[in-house]
């Protein structure tokens, strides 16, 4: 016999899609539902929607947006553009309140395994933005796997012979890490990368 | 400065309501919905109205049901009513595929630390039931705690007079425990409430 009746099971197998989330856990979220007021479930479901709905990308730069520009295209310079993989890095390095410049968004990296070309992402955009303005430097901000140090380095090789500076993200030990446990390739990277003091 | 754009702000403040996600996993359930397709967030959102509009409780148990009255209730014999605090532990005791009576939800336990006294929860359905029909057993299945175990020894009590069998879901070591491991109470209860062989 089934378990649960019809909205309780489809709301489960909703909630079981989000990455992470087990039959047990989407069962404890469907009940959280059930005990919301009319309201409050309306406001919920509303989010759901409306971030499909209003949600969409810069125009120049590919990351999150309400608006065909987004906020950060619109009132920062453009000379330093960092480059990312994915809406979700220009966030993580918002974050840090360190950076000033503007972002571009490739919306994924180059991985042959996958089918996943120089093409299939957004490299002309990039270079177009190059040629159009005064750039004075690219940081390249992709993931430190394979993919992305494969983008940068082919994107590097596209963007240094225009005379414009490169720069790719320092890799290393993290910070707070003891030397005893950083994983290998890390410590041989923080070796190679060792900078002069 | 705002590192969310507004609707997505406001989707993980949502996803932050769930019981156990922090922002970190509001933020990952926020991606997987911006990337899901419009029709499959339509769905998710369609799943969370629905479970708010359709799940009633049943008239009789106090079960979930989408109908006045739960398909349990409809099909089964009512000589056996299993007393449980929350329409969530049925589905707990359904899962088992070992029990064959009703239920009864009480939709609470007697606790009067937090104000809720014998009146706030549905004993008074129990009884009515219980003095309308041929209740042969009454099990109660309330939790192995101090809120649960009053409560079930409050009907017990009112119950046990009108000549019904009373019984209590039985408490001692989990199966597949070593008893080296088995917290106190529970071993002292397993020896307690030994049985013959």
């Amino acid at each position: 016999m089934k378990v649960y009746i019809e909205p309780i099971g489809k709301l489960i197998n909703e909630f079981s899609k989000l990455p992470g989330v087990g039959a047990k856990t989407a069962q404890r979220f469907a009940y959280k539902i059930i005990n919301m007021t009319d309201a409050e479930a309306q406001n919920f479901a509303t989010a759901v929607l409306d971030v499909k709905k209003k949600v969409k990308y810069c125009k120049i730069c590919g990351n999150f947006s309400e608006e065909d520009e987004c906020d950060i295209c619109k009132r920062r310079s453009a000379e330093t553009i960092c480059v990312v993989k994915e809406p979700k890095d220009v966030i993580a390095i918002e974050k840090l309140n360190e950076y000033n410049g503007v972002y571009h968004v490739l919306h994924g990296t180059i991985s042959p395994l996958d089918g996943v070309g120089p093409d299939d992402i957004d490299v002309k955009g990039l270079l177009k933005r190059i040629s159009g303005g005064n750039v004075k430097e690219v940081i390249l901000a992709t993931n430190p796997d394979v993919e992305g140090e494969a983008t940068a380095m082919y994107i590097s090789n596209l963007i240094k012979p225009l005379g414009i500076k490169v720069t790719r993200i320092a890799h290393g030990i993290p910070i707070g890490t003891d030397l005893e446990y950083a994983d290998e390739v890390s410590l041989a990277r923080a070796f190679i990368d060792r900078k002069t003091l």
